[in-house]
């Protein structure tokens, strides 16, 4: 049996939007062996009612848990939204971190009493993830929640750039101001794995005096934590490896998750699993 | 027991886009009982595996099968496209209806001989599903497919009108034209049943010359031949009804779902199942 601190971390997403995040804990703990697994077959979830995606994280997880995961990541807002709680009861005494209370951390941190405007997908905005979670951590907080389906399919799709990724931040935002007249978001929450993507669009729309963050990279920094905690980080002889799981679609996988990851993948690199 | 032409009729798609064939059939057979199954909780098909959508189309068959339809419609192209031989095989000697092979058939029957740009899924365009029915039906025409997945993203959303509605319709002809220089399409056909809802920003892109074609009106007739040959048209004091089934969202299944139904639905009118 391989040492506590040599086994994998699980990072687990509804598709290939968590290897942003993926790509963050990477760069932090490059010595840690990562094993992602995308659930391609059934994406998206933004759209799906709570007790599906439940469900689906679920089984999700126990799949990693059985390829003896030290922690588990859920590297995707709607599923950290709606199932963090569960999962983390489910799985105990396993680690479990979602992306929800990162994202709410750097907002705050870039802007404490600040007002927040978080673009996310339908079901994390009907939850009113991001607004418990900054609430919690910054009472004087005041946060505006926006659903912006067409921003997942436009990074799905690889339109990052150019005049109609452009128009449909704009509508997005603009949409936001008139739900929340003369708010004059201070931050924006890029809350969705997807959006990432998009953060340049999103910089020439809102201009350069308001904060624009994402779950990444305080993810990957409470993740360490985490490790650190409970005493397992890789040694420090650790290598680091990734080993990419999907439950559809290989090639798709490999040619829209590598603008993710920003580095290029191939269909071969994936293990297609059934879950 | 019910006499065999009082039964129902099984319409299934992916998600709500089958709504617009449905529309098309009520229209044209008011008499029929109709039962409507959309799959919301794995939708889209398009992205998906030709192996994952065979699988989901079977379960909904087999459920619609259980209460008993008179025939079947696949009114969603992804799903026709992968699974139309393996479902009238499965069913036999139930009577199975695709809306590829009606939508090629409106599609020579506007331009003999012509030249067809097919507007489509992922996996309606891999699968070459619309090469093939027309081919088989005009060997003299010329067909080029492409896959458009933000306009399913924009239907669902609801923006088939306005500038970026356009931009996005404009963007995809552009492509199309650049696989396929000097192909000058005489035809689109909307191979995805998301598509008619933004058939006025198709007709501004491609001008008055072309003709723009769909599978809701075709696969209407197509069934009512099917069912005139079978003796299971309904009888002649049949009031017509339509009971809808979804695996998912029922709340969203109706907001969207009005759209294309053209009239409004209630979350109550929905009665959600589970495949």
């Amino acid at each position: 049996m391989k040492p506590s601190n040599s086994r994998p971390i699980g990072v687990f997403d509804s598709g290939v939007g968590g290897l942003t995040v993926l790509k963050a804990i990477r760069a932090r703990l490059p010595r840690e062996a990562l094993v992602y697994l995308g659930d391609t077959a059934r994406l998206p979830y933004g759209t799906k009612s709570p007790a599906s995606v439940l469900s689906y994280a679920l089984q999700a997880a126990r799949h990693l848990q059985q390829r003896d995961i030290k922690a588990l990541v859920i590297a995707c807002n709607t599923a950290s939204a709606v199932a963090l709680d569960a999962l983390a009861a489910e799985l105990a005494p396993l680690p479990v971190l979602g992306v929800v209370e990162p994202g709410a951390q750097a907002a705050v941190t870039a802007t404490p009493a600040g007002r927040h405007l978080v673009l996310a997908t339908e079901a994390t905005v009907r939850l009113g993830a991001y607004r418990h979670a900054i609430a919690a951590l910054d009472p004087a907080a005041a946060v505006c929640e926006l659903a912006c389906e067409l921003m997942v399919a436009l990074a799905e799709e690889g339109w990052t750039h150019g005049a109609i990724a452009d128009a449909v931040v704009r509508r997005y935002l603009a949409d936001g101001q008139a739900m929340a007249a003369h708010f004059a978001p201070q931050s924006v929450i890029l809350g969705c794995t997807h959006f990432p993507l998009l953060r340049a669009r999103v910089r020439a729309a809102v201009g350069d005096d308001v904060a624009i963050v994402d779950s990444a990279g305080t993810t990957a920094a409470a993740l360490e934590t985490m490790l650190v905690s409970a005493n397992l980080l890789a040694p420090a002889d650790g290598e680091g490896s990734l080993h990419l799981l999907a439950t559809d679609g290989a090639r798709r996988f490999a040619r829209v998750g590598g603008a993710f990851l920003g580095s290029a993948l191939a269909a071969d690199d994936i293990e297609l699993i059934d879950l």
